[in-house]
């Protein structure tokens, strides 16, 4: 069945087959892959996309001594195949297995961990300059592999400017699958699509020609030849101006499937002096009739199995979220404001936003993988008098760390940051867990940060976070829908709440591990500690009143958030505590230490960190116990 | 003498003023500007240069209703002077006096505070997009001036994406006075150079039809007719294809010196359906000749007196200060290291790297303002084996928060960031502090943070950063060069020292302010007071052994550091204090409280933060008098 690739160790073993052989491996790794996905949830479509790219890229360059980054990185499992990882092919997102993105970790062949789209062109320069001060006889060839959905994100337009300036050789190759995962927006969109309209490069002369046929050339009708000439620039009969201009020499557009086409174009660019720009036009989900018609849904889909007819069954539906809480509390809101308008950059599918796109068009703006320009934009909106919600991963809107800081902290306008995935987020691993905000948001004037403890506080979070006047944030986890049973306060500025009463100590809990938490308290109060529970709800402003009077009334007091330890929730407590002259070494901190966590199940992770009912009910009993408290005999029963 | 300019209390005055009037106007806020830098350091260059610019954009549109932004806002002053501000325009960049930048507390003709590079364009199509929903019957427009040197910026790309997209009407201006603050680079500098050689916008056609006239069009010669056409296009016979890629309409270059000329195509503009982009090309420094020779210098320079024949005499020559000597030890690193490069981010004047450019040319690469590339490509360079340094503003490397985390900090590559201008930077305010680096870079793991006490640490931090093997940050004032005396031990990863041994209490010093607490520490040991002092060197790794002891041994302790509180220095102390299960309510930190800082002289601002000795030493004693220390009759001496 996997006859060829198998027989695959190293990309060496590529060099020997025929493009014949080439074809028959493809169609083994797209099997290879479907097999995969009857297992386990990955990113599928654009793997089956730049299988023969990645093929024609191992046969025509080799990568033991040139470079090769794919940016974003998830159509990285072909490469993988191919560079002697297929036997443990089946380990893919899972703990210890291969990771779902490049890993120098595992192989020579990757050279950074990606995961954060557009930074590919910025490293390869780099690397290009390295290799030329270090070893400059060696002339090593740099690739870089983008999507044509990376592409708008400032930092590749920063480094092809530098790069079209440097003018060192330098492959950029525009994988082109005619979407982000979302659907594509923007001028450069637009400006790809003309493009792929053109006749294959080699056509371009024949056609110029034709045109030109048609111009008038004397008399009066100068005007007419302008408007003529330059609309049949515009509409690409040169092609790729746009790079042209930036100092890229454009080639292209190319067929991303045909392996002969790909291997003949690379080594014409191979050969080229300077910096190309090498366009491949790919199909997401090519050579999967179900993908291919429905490419977002199998970006990266549930495990799924075929069944007759080669359609598709997914083994389990989508399981109520924090996500769908957020996007329902969204769209309660624009119910209620028309001032309300909401910004996504390409995550209108991750966060489930499609319904708000659809029902209230107008008020919607996916501005693609720009997190900076998304939180600029938003800030003009808000000064305009509208209520903007910026609804971006936690670990995306890093990328907009300077826009929050000037364009919303220090004007103090009235933007909602909604930050999904925020807390460790699973199989993706450290390039996408969300676990720097808090300690990113909360050193910026004027800014909220707020954290729900279940999905039940999303909506009168998000009703807050609208009327207050100044920037503010929600931030939640990739987790299912939780309901903590317990009478629903309402949000006020600043203000947390008791969960549950206690005796010996109390567990400070910031955002979505409230449950968690209670759940410690229930095993403690059966092992006869009685622990008190606050939900902090507020980050910033914290409820120091709440906050200390819990510092100075128990013996025992831990905090727990799913964010990085420094300068966190824990270390606010300690602030407040410390500010007011209250001793600390009562309060424990728990949350996530100093080193990245690697890619797991969710659930593998909390273990991991210590973030389970258990670990967190041992960690209150043990500082009972090291505080001098004296556990009763019998279970204590709770008082208020 | 300010015959026109007095009279001008609202930008209503200026449309009753014919063009010869306006032109005298303009020569009266030249001579206001050259005035006050008579008597204080301020933006010059580009202020001279946008005059006619100001005076035109307030002529055409009204921006009680039209919305005006002013990127990276240093050339505010035109505005200021016509918007209601001349009688204060003698205060600017002073305590109390008219911000250096556009600030919306001062006008209503100031709609964002500006001062990082690039994101007007985001925050203009925001406003439209909020105009056009909330007061769609309006027709407010937008008009945002950009310089050609912000214009590579990543988020500049990212909002001309969208905005061609949208279609809305919108007025990028694009100031071209062909130059960064520093040297131009990249491709599009490389483009613009293009574009300006260009016949201005009515003699086009001319131009097109002359060359058109000698183009072969038939028999075999379709090879150069295929080269000619193309390098005509990028010649820019067609002009600002790279704009009217993206969706813009392109319009100049137009001479942004004329009144006329620059009236005549804003109003053109004015009526434009769509996205326009205006080019204007002005001249740095216009109207003050050795500012037109010399507009580098003349970008902010020091006071001057003009003395006989227009010459300038700059009242006080520069002094020595910790940019030079972070300069001298980049040098010093790139003498003894080959493989050692700097990068910087359009710096490199205000970084003081020209000996560096001048010295190693090939290892030396400025990127222009485009903060994120810098480190990307930084780290790009470090995967092949160099050591690279990124030399940046502290404040401007949060463009860089994301990069700093996926591609230095999890790959663990050897980048050593320089963050000049760490701390209160006096005139240029809020936008320009650096006061959040610490609490930005400490969360991420692998991530080595110095801070320098004084200028004799510098070159050995810098070496140790070069041998380490991992990322590593020196933060470091805008402040004059300062020794403290004593002897200088060597940097030792994670490791602190003692300056001075005491008895009652004891202040951990982080950076540059330990000349401040030696002095403080001075001042107690007059009053009885005897505290010890301690360099602390790193903020990661903290020195725990060091900074544990102290915290155990004395019974005041002082944390003091030029940066802000939440999730700082003092909480790093308090993190590990805490960790270690000891009480901290004896600890007192000093540092930057959770407000914006205005712009004031630097000695102003410290002394607003009782970040002196006087203040520091109050503190001190105040919490040894809380803490029922007892003070002796006579002075104490220090004891080892």
């Amino acid at each position: 069945m996997d006859s060829l690739l198998s027989r695959i160790n190293s990309p060496a073993d590529l060099k020997e087959l025929s493009v014949a052989q080439l074809q028959q491996l493809a169609a083994e790794m797209r099997e290879a892959m479907c097999r995969l996905l009857g297992t386990r949830s990955a990113h599928f479509a654009s793997n089956l996309g730049v299988i023969e790219l990645t093929l024609a890229l191992h046969t025509v360059f080799d990568f033991e001594r040139d470079r090769l980054i794919w940016d974003t990185g998830h159509q990285i499992y072909p490469h993988k195949m191919v560079t002697g990882r297929y036997p443990l092919f089946h380990t893919i997102r899972t703990k210890g297995g291969l990771m779902g993105y490049p890993n120098p970790a595992e192989s020579p062949y990757d050279l950074f961990v990606t995961g954060h789209a557009g930074c590919s062109i910025s490293t390869g320069v780099g690397l290009k300059c390295g290799d030329d001060l270090l070893r400059p006889d060696e002339n090593r060839h740099v690739v870089v592999v983008i999507g044509d959905g990376a592409f708008p994100s400032g930092i590749v337009f920063e480094a092809m400017n530098h790069a079209g300036w440097l003018k060192k050789p330098l492959t950029v190759v525009l994988n082109d699958n005619k979407m982000s995962i979302c659907q594509r927006v923007g001028g450069v969109a637009e400006y790809l699509d003309r493009l792929r309209m053109m006749p294959l490069y080699s056509g371009l002369k024949h056609e110029l020609y034709r045109l030109l046929g048609k111009v008038p050339l004397v008399g009066d009708s100068m005007e007419k030849l302008f408007d003529q000439l330059r609309d049949a620039v515009k509409a690409g009969m040169l092609g790729g101006m746009l790079f042209e201009e930036l100092g890229f020499h454009y080639v292209g557009p190319v067929d991303g499937h045909s392996l002969a086409a790909l291997q003949k174009y690379l080594r014409m660019v191979q050969q080229y002096p300077g910096p190309v720009l090498l366009h491949v036009i790919t199909e997401k989900g090519h050579g999967f009739p179900p993908a291919e018609k429905d490419p977002r849904t199998f970006h990266a889909p549930a495990p799924f199995e075929r069944v007759n007819g080669g359609e598709v069954q997914f083994r389990n539906g989508a399981s109520v979220s924090y996500t769908e809480a957020a996007r329902d509390a969204v769209l309660a809101a624009m119910e209620a404001d028309p001032r309300v308008v909401v910004i996504t950059a390409a995550m209108c599918q991750g966060n489930m936003l499609e319904p708000v796109r659809d029902r209230f068009p107008e008020r919607f703006f996916d501005v693609g993988i720009c997190e900076s320009h998304a939180v600029g934009l938003a800030c003009g909106m808000a000064k305009a008098g509208l209520r903007p919600i910026v609804d971006i991963y936690s670990t995306f809107l890093q990328r907009a760390y300077d826009q929050i800081f000037q364009e919303a902290s220090l004007q103090n306008l009235p933007i909602v940051f909604m930050l999904d995935r925020a807390g460790v987020v699973g199989a993706d691993g450290p390039t996408h867990h969300g676990v720097f905000d808090i300690a990113y948001l909360r050193p910026f004037p004027n800014l909220t940060v707020m954290a729900p403890a279940d999905t039940t506080e999303m909506l009168p979070m998000l009703k807050f976070a609208l009327q207050h006047d100044g920037p503010a944030a929600i931030r939640y986890p990739k987790a299912k829908a939780e309901r903590v049973p317990r009478p629903l306060n309402p949000v006020c500025h600043g203000k947390g709440e008791w969960v549950r009463p206690g005796r010996h100590g109390v567990i400070l809990c910031c955002g979505a591990l409230l449950g968690t938490c209670l759940q410690a308290a229930e095993l403690l109060a059966s092992e006869g500690w009685d622990f008190g529970l606050i939900n902090v709800r507020f980050v910033k402003p914290l409820d120091r009143e709440l906050v200390l009077d819990a510092v100075r009334k128990f013996a025992v007091a831990v905090t727990v958030e799913e964010g990085v330890l420094q300068g966190g929730f824990g270390s606010a407590v300690l602030e407040a505590a410390n500010d007011a002259g209250l001793e600390t070494s009562h309060i424990r901190r728990l949350g996530i230490p100093d080193r990245y966590i690697q890619h797991a199940e969710r659930a593998e992770q909390l273990e991991e960190l210590g973030l389970t009912p258990r670990a967190i009910a041992d960690m209150c009993s043990q500082m009972a116990a090291e505080r001098g408290l004296v556990r009763p005999i019998r279970p204590a029963k709770a008082i208020p």
